[in-house]
């Protein structure tokens, strides 16, 4: 058996909205999803990329991905990588496949001299906590995250 | 009175900077500011920045500052605009200052074909909670940050 990771390509935009898909079904979110190859390669695999991906394949076939891009600390004036997706396929769990994207991410934040790494969890996820704060993360609880979206941008955008 | 709001260009780090000290100071904590002027041209005013920013002028004086940058939805396949900081020096509160800042982000949202429009407020400041909400904004609770910094980043990255 064997776990390959590595950064996708512009070739891979199949893959990942596949992948993609798992995770929508997985939450119960499939007619959430719009996106496309195409929009993929466009806000992707383009001159000045909004995200990035990495891939894992257990024995050739993709069972993972994770999708990150570039956050900002104002105090250290340098970036941060911020992982927005992190996702195994259900079949593959339990392998550390997981755990070995995280120290993947955790590598490439170091080799783009990010000062930090942050994402997100539901709060009831206390499973995925525990794993996290195992692995030395800290989880910040004060603060609160507002989103402004749809018929509320528009509004406040023609203000 | 009048008020400019206006994106910054690579001339501006100094006044930039004086502002990111000037949020230091309000919050106590100068003493995490490592961020220098060159750092500022490098990171924000390069090919492919990682960060963006709003100046805001009161008579032409620099009165408050607004950092942001995109981040991503895979469902949309689309960036979003994340505000990292926004802050307007205390002399300088109750004209709307913030109100109009806000609304520029969202207009240049828009423009950037953004989906959505993000930040985070501390849970005590109950305050701007209400103020973000009268916008139209949401308030996302079922989500918690984790972050690995320093040591915890190293020791992730060195796994």
């Amino acid at each position: 058996m064997s776990l390959e990771i590595r950064k996708s390509t512009r070739d891979d935009v199949g893959t990942i909205l596949g992948l993609i898909y798992k995770l929508a079904e997985y939450e119960e979110l499939t007619d959430m999803v719009t996106a496309t190859e195409e929009q993929l390669q466009e806000t992707m695999f383009c001159e000045q990329p909004y995200a990035h991906c990495q891939l894992a394949f257990w024995n050739g076939e993709p069972v993972a991905y994770a999708l990150y891009f570039f956050n900002y600390s104002t105090f250290l004036a340098q970036p941060g990588l911020y992982l927005e997706d992190l996702f195994v396929v259900p079949e593959n769990r339990g392998n550390g496949i997981g755990k070995e994207m995280l120290l993947s991410l955790a590598r490439e934040a170091k080799e783009r001299n990010c000062g930090r790494m942050e994402w997100m969890a539901l709060d009831w996820n206390t499973r995925a906590h525990d794993f996290y704060l195992n692995l030395g993360a800290k989880m910040l609880e004060e603060w609160k995250l507002f989103r402004a979206t749809g018929e509320s941008l528009d509004k406040l955008a023609s203000l």
